[in-house]
């Protein structure tokens, strides 16, 4: 299948529009049939048996559980992903930001979820087109604020858009949602009463919950949102406001708002790539165990003897926040991470690493990561089946 | 003057390549003549008057200390600042990457020096092609490993590119260049044999000296690093191998370049934004004081009372590897910074911030935050005056 030249960098194009005959103008770092070690660096590499075990994984214990999943699509911000996640968990996606809705819809996918709270009238404004330009797709959003709430009813009702709005609610971390059960029914009733806005229930994540790396920490942290959550259920069904959904969980807590019976859905993301930071938590034997499927390709760009290697990636080509990524294999360490330099040196009788080669790492954060790269080079057998463009990337708004 | 449409993104695209008639085609933050407060969030702001307060006040150093300026590109990745730096500083420009070099020359800029090692038959071949496409343009670029500099003069003879070449000299942080003067002859002895390279002389970066906190410290590294580069001059000198320039130096370490006898010219690039993180040196008053003229504009999506305001910014907007952002009003405080969300606390008796409020943040790093933008917002008394492509975002390869 040939790429799609749509997608083809801007920086190719001169100031006019026009290409500059002599630069290459379709640069993606591999085709299709390409061997892995042939593929250019950076680039971000996508392992499809691993990636594919993990959402079997998540599917089969989610059926299991009995909860829908939900992917976060904030990790992969890629549309061909979200279908192929479709495919297998059969509900819709989630999105953090409006220009990742607006990506994952204008790439076919029909039921995207918006965790978050969309503020200022350009935006709803924004919202509420997207939900009416895709009707009948589902388009959902969270509101945690009675003057948004009402804001968005009187957009959507201008706007003739219809949407499925969610009730956010605040489960310790004091960053988004109502605090209170009161708080939820007043933005409830409005939603309610809006001929135009479908009160869904309610979305509850907890952050805090995700990275505690103890197993009874995690589910404890988990624990706690869940009752927090059902509380806020309760006072909802008896002003007479059912909530069909109760939704939130990441890769860290899903196993325990799963078995809840509370949540009816949850949304993790990174499980499907996952990454350093989520390894470091202790594994539960109860839940499904995720391999790592996402890396970053990089270059040996300069050496010092035996001893030291500097790759051709850096703070522009993964996320740090959580530390250094981790080389695939042994002998060697990340000494430092620059812009655009990874400096590696050998701590034990490692292989040596020559000029040229080419490095394998495991990125610390998938999410951040992937926001870096213009496109995901899905592999198989260390051969490059497809490129993919990271259609969200930098939908920051 | 409208804006060059050829930069639409690509999210707005339909898979077929033809765009959704429903969907906002062409997402900028802001137009010409918007006032700040209009602005779309998030946004990466350039305040001009500071910004060119910045390059006049380097360029009166620099004319008085008798050194070039070639800026450096990766800061802003932006062509037209890179035209504008060269009205100023009358030099060149540098980059990082050789996909930022191509970007600088597809906008115009005739003089693109490379400060890296470029490895691997296909980018080697690429940067030759893009020497002869955009001769006479002047391109340059590194080496630091003799097989690098052999089969670099192989490509370029065989494409027919001349190009400009400096030895990459190690200033004792091991992550590139040589560490030797035999080293040094030894490659120069390669460029200055070959018919299409010609050998420039000595790229020597002290990454090491430019965030070291006192004026002393960052002088004194400064200093080690000119008397390692001009014991390696003297070398190729004796071997009969002039070199015309000797460059390098970051805006940490500038000063002490320019008034080292040894540097012709010097590299900076973060002066002309400012971040927290170059703000924390102990200024010294030789040298000439920058002012903060990059910023990243917010929205308060959501609100707990009068205590906290979570801003609609996050690890996905600004570079957080030197800590985070600081606000430019008092009286708040990052408490917490997620993929997309900010959250502010109140720490004494400031302004209240409500729902909606725009919020101005300094990043802690300019490097890493612009290249998460695709554009970048010019703005002049708190007016729009114009909104730039970051041309060269995510030219990681």
């Amino acid at each position: 299948m040939p790429l799609d030249r749509s997608h083809i960098r801007r920086l190719s194009m001169r100031f006019d529009g026009t290409a500059h005959p002599a630069v290459e103008m379709d640069w993606v770092p591999a085709q299709p049939g390409d061997p892995l070690q042939e593929i250019d660096t950076p680039a971000l590499i996508l392992d499809l048996d691993r990636f594919e075990a993990n959402l079997k994984r998540m599917n089969e214990f989610a059926s299991g559980a009995r909860v829908r999943v939900r992917p976060h699509a904030k990790t992969h911000k890629c549309a061909e992903i979200a279908r192929r996640q479709i495919d297998v968990f059969g509900a819709g996606i989630c999105c953090q930001k409006l220009g990742e809705a607006e990506a994952m819809l204008s790439g076919d996918l029909t039921d995207v979820l918006i965790t978050n709270q969309v503020v200022g009238e350009r935006k709803m404004r924004r919202l509420a087109r997207l939900a009416r330009a895709y009707a009948p797709a589902r388009v959902g959003v969270c509101v945690d604020n009675v003057d948004v709430a009402r804001q968005l009813a009187t957009i959507c009702q201008a706007e003739e858009a219809r949407m499925e709005v969610y009730v956010d609610v605040d489960l310790g971390q004091n960053r988004t949602g109502v605090q209170t059960a009161e708080e939820a029914v007043e933005l409830a009733r409005i939603l309610v009463d809006s001929p135009t806005l479908a009160f869904m229930g309610l979305h509850a994540f907890s952050s805090l919950a995700q990275h505690r790396r103890g197993v009874p920490e995690r589910r404890n942290a988990a624990d706690r949102g869940a009752v927090r959550t059902s509380v806020i259920r309760e006072a909802l069904s008896s002003a007479n406001l059912p909530c069909d959904v109760i939704c939130g969980g990441g890769s860290g807590s899903f196993p325990y708002e799963a078995a809840s019976g509370v949540f009816s859905e949850v949304h993790a993301g990174s499980f499907a790539f996952m990454d350093v930071n989520y390894a470091r938590n202790e594994p539960d034997p109860g839940a499904p165990a995720f391999e790592f499927a996402m890396f970053v390709l990089s270059c040996v760009m300069s050496v010092g003897g035996n001893e030291r290697a500097t790759l051709d990636v850096g703070l522009k080509t993964f996320a740090t926040d959580c530390g250094p990524p981790r080389p695939t294999f042994p002998g060697w360490r990340v000494r430092s991470v620059t812009d655009e330099h990874t400096v590696l040196i050998r701590t034990e009788d490692g292989v040596p690493i020559r000029l040229g080669d080419k490095a394998l790492l495991i990125p610390a954060r998938c999410d951040g990561t992937v926001n870096l790269h213009d496109w995901i080079v899905a592999v198989r057998n260390n051969t490059v089946e497809a490129v993919w463009p990271v259609d969200a990337r930098g939908a920051l708004y």
